[in-house]
């Protein structure tokens, strides 16, 4: 980075600092899912926030991980609220990572935890900004709120709840949402949305322990009925056939087909980089438009854990008493996970697996802000001059996130941009951020909050 | 036990020594599939054969787990071979057991232990029979002779091979298989054969990492691969799918018709016990002729575990590059294991699963001794002796083991017969004995024993 611009140089100054703060953060494990970590984690960020000058409440901690709030005063009236979340993922396959996942080592310009990118990263750059503001201009442009959450692996039960009851607390003026990122070109990805989810667990249990596989010949198999009953939702042409799953949707608009075909490209690497076969439905590196299509505007279900019986190593001839799968539907514009799960129970039902239970793990719609929204320009101008080069605007993401919840009482648009990259390994291992991006992406957050105050 | 016969007289001064010796061998993990405790496990036997005046050899220690062979000299030239195991099924899943696995604690008359019914307390039983035989009598009535081998319970490689060259060592005038017991009427069960098997690893790799979920709108998923694949093989009917995979099999026949009415009863009590919703085929539990019949004669398609993704607490949101299966098909009389592979191989292929790989994990024949052999008839009347009761001869057990590879080089006579029983829970947490079965069965083979050399 070429240290021009004040904010670059005091970035270029205080670099150490932020990353060894970053570090901090990735040291401590925050595993929402197993419940490992989440208060001590909770207490860091609230002090990382105080320490900076905010002043800070801790949200509904009473049922679930609790909400940090921070408020940062400004010098025009107009307020920027960033939603981060610090829980993270599992850290599971831990054998496939090449460091310990809560080491934070620095290795070839990448710092690699879980989390690094997921969002503890974000959370640190933005905050990185509004020290380098509150040195460079001695008061921030505007006034600036963060709020994060400690569920949003975990389907952000409790932040949903906050939400609903600090309307007044967390108003603003525009929000920047949790992630971005470059991709494989080096491009600057943008999103005016998220998709919805609806996360199920399904289970079968067959009989009250697991019998000698010999009785095969008579009694029930409870992996074998959750196969069948997996096998009844989707099938091997990759349709979804749960019957009324696409009602209601939303076709993409030319607009949103128009930006699926700017962003295009670079699948063809994807595919070699993952080791994928093929893409879904027989496409080619090389249908770039229709890949992105699909990925932006195509609901999906999608097995993300399945277990039954003996799983280790050799054999072990056992008829499993249970069996069960956890599943996630991905949803577009126009679909109701409530609906959705009420459509998966009848379609069960109807197909003779009454006996398979339905847990809901996560509901949530999707949202999207219109792509010609002044802030949504904010962000795409800040991010070009930042950056040096034109950034990339998604329609949506192809992820989920508590984006409706708050979009509902906020009234303002969303836009999420972040330090991310291609290579992150977000949710696997070895998860990673560059910090080059890290650097790059505390300059984005100075510009844009600089020119937010400014157009008041 | 009423103590009248010498034998019961000896057995019954014996027990506790006999207890003790049973609860050394339960507490030595020999657990093949895992690789524990294999080696300290045939010292042990070996040692606990040398102590009693047997000779004996190990063989095939070079490819596998040791084969003990045991040797005892006997009044009479004709030479009773015992078939036996050391290594046992994996104790998982731990938290389901009352007690430590390998504790071989006391309850209720009861002996907990993995292990302690399959198939160590049948190798004890027999070796306590010719220690009271020695004492009673100052000699055996026959030679004796035991095969106990290390890998049953992961299919027998070893030992299939050490037959092939054994030959001559092994030379017996017949043979007494691994297991038997009581059912829920206190009935004494016999079997004059086993099942085939054919057991099988089934995987998929979709990518060379788990991925984000987000992008299962155009990657493939290696759960849903293996769930798609898996149920070509097996539809909810219970009926196997795969072409072929019943020709060429033998029909019961009418003796063996007549053999299932006899053993029918207590499926109700079954049903109930395992907390079953019903039988396979809609059959209810008065049906018990056509259950017994479905059960002995049927060949099989059980899952016995599977995996994939994320199987922890809560929620992940990953596409996983990679899913497993194992499965366990046993086959009837007139099924080639060989053959059943090819066939799941071919029908993979043709249903578009080319993807799948298949690991053989283990593969034999059925096997059958003829319900009228005088052996089976000698068994039977000393059984009845014995416990007291008319004993019910299976014409073959609904479990598999290498009876083939062993009878194909006898040609002789085999039956097997022990001292488990209906809650014996094999292969399931708290596997047990009963302390009276024990008993009753050390009896039982010292009668055998004698008629058997009688009998020359």
């Amino acid at each position: 980075m070429k240290s021009r611009h004040p904010f670059q140089k005091r970035i270029q100054l205080d670099m150490t600092g932020f990353t060894a703060e970053l570090q901090r953060l990735c040291r401590q494990p925050s595993i929402a899912a197993q419940g490992v970590g989440m208060t001590e984690m909770a207490r860091l960020v609230d002090n990382l926030f105080r320490r900076a000058g905010a002043a800070t409440r801790v949200l509904g901690a009473d049922s679930g991980q609790p909400v940090i709030y921070a408020e940062f005063p400004g010098r025009s009236d107009r307020t920027l609220l960033f939603y981060n979340h610090y829980d993270v993922q599992p850290p599971e396959p831990l054998e496939e990572w090449t460091v310990p996942p809560f080491s934070a080592e620095i290795r070839d310009g990448k710092l690699f935890a879980r989390g690094a990118s997921d969002n503890k990263g974000d959370l640190m750059a933005r905050l990185a900004a509004v020290q380098v503001l509150q040195k460079v201009m001695g008061e921030l442009p505007c006034r600036v709120k963060f709020v994060v959450e400690g569920e949003e692996e975990t389907n952000s039960q409790n932040f949903q709840r906050v939400v609903a009851r600090s309307a007044d607390l967390l108003k603003a003026d525009a929000c920047i949402w949790e992630f971005g990122g470059r991709d494989q070109s080096g491009r600057v990805e943008i999103y005016a949305g998220v998709k919805g989810c609806c996360d199920l667990e399904l289970s079968v249990q067959t009989a009250n322990t697991d019998l000698h596989s010999s009785l095969g010949a008579i009694v029930e198999n409870a992996a074998w009925r959750l196969t069948w009953a997996l096998a009844t939702l989707k099938g091997p042409s990759e349709e979804i056939l749960v019957p009324g799953f696409f009602d209601g949707i939303q076709p993409p608009s030319a607009g949103d087909l128009e930006a699926a075909r700017r962003i295009a490209g670079g699948e063809e690497e994807m595919r070699r980089q993952y080791g994928l076969q093929r893409f879904l439905r027989g496409r080619e590196g090389g249908e770039g438009q229709a890949i992105t299509a699909d990925l932006l505007f195509g609901p999906t279900c999608t097995i993300c854990g399945m277990e039954s019986g003996y799983t280790g190593a050799g054999l072990k001839t056992v008829l499993p008493k249970e069996a069960r799968a956890k599943l996630d539907f991905r949803l577009v514009a126009g679909q109701d996970p409530r609906d959705i799960t009420e459509k998966v129970r009848r379609h069960l039902d109807a197909s003779g697996f009454g006996d398979v239970k339905i847990e809901v793990l996560g509901e949530d719609f999707a949202y999207r802000t219109p792509v010609d929204d002044p802030f949504v320009r904010l962000v795409e101008e800040t991010a070009r001059e930042a950056y040096g080069a034109e950034a990339l605007l998604y329609p949506t993401s192809s992820g989920s996130g508590p984006m409706y919840p708050l979009g509902k009482v906020l009234h303002a648009p969303i836009v999420s941009t972040g330090i991310g990259y291609w290579g992150a390994n977000a949710h696997a291992p070895d998860e990673n951020i560059r910090l080059e991006d890290f650097a790059a992406g505390i300059y984005h957050i100075c510009l844009l909050l600089e020119r937010f105050g400014q157009a008041s």
